[in-house]
């Protein structure tokens, strides 16, 4: 056992980790910041699924770049940390006997797949969406051999992978348990605007209908059939189980590290757990909506980065009042060539929270005059308070530009802006890049709230 | 003259005053709001530029359209105010006589000629770039049929102009009195990005000579050189005057009603003049800055759109209390492949009002990770006051998604939001739309400038 000694020790080299480590050491420079992660070569994330197309195509292009760390002086040590002694604050791995001051667990997510599905995982062509390598390359290599597929989940990382598969000719199912696609973002208005792309690629979707069993009918231990609780049968050679993720805290249970909703390791505002020297940042921290703040499964990088964020800032006390106070969940992602984008609670979700909403929605043109090369629909709906107007959510459907537009209804929800402060907003108008001046749509759509208010 | 009557006379049809119609009838839809404007068909004021080269390529192709005043139950008509007796409440144009209750002002602005260079204008070959179809379809005739062009000014419609007519293979020389090019929206550093692409289409750019004198040496009628102040002669067989734009004040003016700065109509919060039922609004109101205070020269058709939504709210009483608090100055524009944007203030404005500030740069890719395709350089400056950290400025180079991040930004020193809300912003992170969620660029430069200040 090699002994090693650092100051803040952050177990997870993944987005929250990555970040959490360049925090601490803007903050504390003096301060020896260690990182332990498993691979040696990271993937990212939510690029996984342009792995299994033409959008990149190997893994190997899609690396995370360790950032800035070695040149900030940040050390990093490849091993898995096996148990903590949080009492006597020693980690050991399978090599080192690691004594910190301040510990960050950052050990992010592993794929869920219900109970119900566990057989399925043992047949050979049955894959998981993990953010290992050597898994991908070997689901890769299996998927490059063969042509139908059943991709089972209908959330972003479902629905991206289904894409790439078609597009590169495959004959493809994706099955989800909610009538509609991405239900967790999008409102079904809008999410049948990114179906309506969906099946135009010539992808079959099955929405109201739940995977009853994954079975290799020969006993060949080859999956072959997918099998829905209507009693319908899907032959297939491969299937994607793109059923979410869930927070990897086994160690930190282990170690006594109280958990909080959903298995998430309990943290307050400053990514605290109950131990002043503990914290826990990204997807294995427990997390609450920042308009509901009931629990919430949302697992995004950004949401993990903000919390990197503002952990590396508060190790050794308040350095900054900016806490995380629950995720606005803000999703976009590219469906064919238009970009569909969500931020904060859709209607549905603030129904279901028995909140006294207003929406609207303004559909116009993304460049201005209309004539200009490559302008397309762009659409925007807004879900705002009825009392006071605030804005608490955003669903955007547009072009490239739509990610960008989605960050600033984020910003007004987060700085909880209200349409009155939105309706008369100074935007930026340029043809080949924006709507018209006179019909920006965040603006219309907040414009048109303001009056529903009015005149209730 | 034939009589007509309505509640709420807009005199203008632009920007400004097609939103301020809009926006009236929304507010007050029992009354009669009546539109009056000079052109059958209004151009798109910011996308002349690309009436010129192959981006629209012709002026149809660049006509507003006239939105839903018609079936909101918005009156119009076609002619020109020759004066409003302000007491008895009546304007009059060539053939109509309009009695009105409420008056706006939103007559807009013209090309201005610093008065040394108006022996220029009357030559053939010499053009200014004015918002009146005729007009531009004339100049576009003439230099479709010459290779030769100097373009004055070095702001964003020179440059755009510019840039199309190097596109389209002519002999292009921009001359700007200033050293570098879009002086008003970007530091130096920034500028010398977009000059290295301007460079590269082969335009030709003299910053820090001016202009003395432009002739026809041959006597003829013709021009054929240009002459600077440095002696220097430009041999050209067109020139197009892009030195900026004056407010159209004189029919307010003569009707008795104040200006302010700049010739300006004076406006208050509200877009109010000293006469309560009188309102001014877009280029031909008095603007001042939103950070400096200081009059402001700067006329945009999205700050126009704003102060329309604002009186349209506001004329019989204050019925939202968003007021219009100066202009932010929020830019866009395409220089070959690359966005080019900018909101509030820049450093050098910053130092010339001697505000104490700190401004931090990050330069990262704007998609993740960066073997995307398609994916380019984003680099974005924050400029915040050292007393408290708040944004009063931001630039940015990216791709086609820049224009939306600056209004980002725009909220941003709108909201007088701080670096220390921005830092741990919570964003939209995805592969093919945006950058790293670990390196957002706008909470990066926050990120900086937060250690900046408490470092100093």
């Amino acid at each position: 056992m090699e002994k090693v000694t650092c100051d803040v020790l952050i177990i997870g080299g993944g987005p929250a980790g990555g970040v959490c480590a360049m925090t601490s050491k803007m903050n504390y420079p003096d301060k020896e910041i260690l990182v332990i992660r498993e691979f040696e070569v990271q993937l990212v994330p939510c690029a996984i699924p342009y792995i299994f197309g033409e959008t990149l195509g190997c893994s190997e292009k899609n690396v995370a770049s360790c950032g800035m760390a070695a040149e900030m002086g940040i050390s990093t040590l490849l091993g898995k940390v096996k148990n903590v002694d949080i009492k006597n604050k020693i980690a050991y791995s399978d090599k080192h006997e690691i004594s910190f001051d301040k510990l960050i667990f950052a050990t992010g997510s592993q794929p869920f797949v219900h109970k119900s599905m566990h057989h399925a995982l043992e047949l050979q062509g049955v894959f998981t969406v993990p953010k290992d390598k050597t898994l991908i390359d070997k689901a890769k290599a299996y998927i490059d051999t063969i042509d139908d597929l059943v991709v089972v989940g209908t959330g972003f990382i479902g629905v991206e992978m289904a894409m790439e598969f078609a597009e590169s000719g495959k004959n493809v199912t994706l099955v989800g348990g909610s009538k509609h696609i991405l239900k967790g973002a999008f409102d079904p208005e809008i999410a049948m605007e990114a179906e309506e792309i969906v099946l135009k690629k010539g992808l079959h979707f099955i929405g109201e209908d739940r995977v009853k069993s994954i079975d290799d009918t020969n006993g060949d231990g080859i999956v072959n059939t997918v099998t829905l609780s209507s009693g319908k049968t899907i032959k297939t050679q491969a299937v994607i189980m793109a059923t979410g993720y869930k927070p990897n805290t086994q160690l930190a249970e282990e170690s006594g590290v109280s958990l909080g909703h959903y298995g998430g390791i309990w943290v307050d505002e400053y990514m605290k757990t109950e131990n002043p020297d503990i914290f826990a940042v990204g997807d294995c921290s427990a997390r609450r909506g920042f308009i509901t703040k009931v629990p919430s499964k949302v697992m995004l990088a950004s949401t993990s980065a903000a919390e990197g964020r503002v952990a590396g800032s508060s190790l050794y006390g308040i350095n900054f009042i900016k806490g995380f106070s629950g995720t606005i969940a803000i999703f976009s992602t590219m469906i064919g060539d238009t970009a569909f984008s969500s931020a904060g609670i859709t209607e549905e979700q603030a129904q279901d929270s028995h909140a006294d909403i207003v929406t609207a929605t303004f559909s116009g043109i993304n460049r201005h005059p209309a004539t200009i090369p490559g302008a397309q629909k762009q659409l925007v709906k807004l879900i705002a308070m009825h009392n006071g107007g605030q804005i608490i959510g955003g669903q955007v459907i547009g072009g490239e530009e739509t990610a960008e537009m989605v960050n600033a209804i984020g910003l007004m929800i987060e700085a909880q802006l209200s349409v009155y402060q939105v309706m008369s907003l100074q935007v930026s108008s340029q043809p080949r890049l924006t709507a018209a001046p006179t019909s920006n749509p965040i603006t219309m759509a907040a414009t048109m709230i303001a009056h529903k208010i009015k005149n209730k």
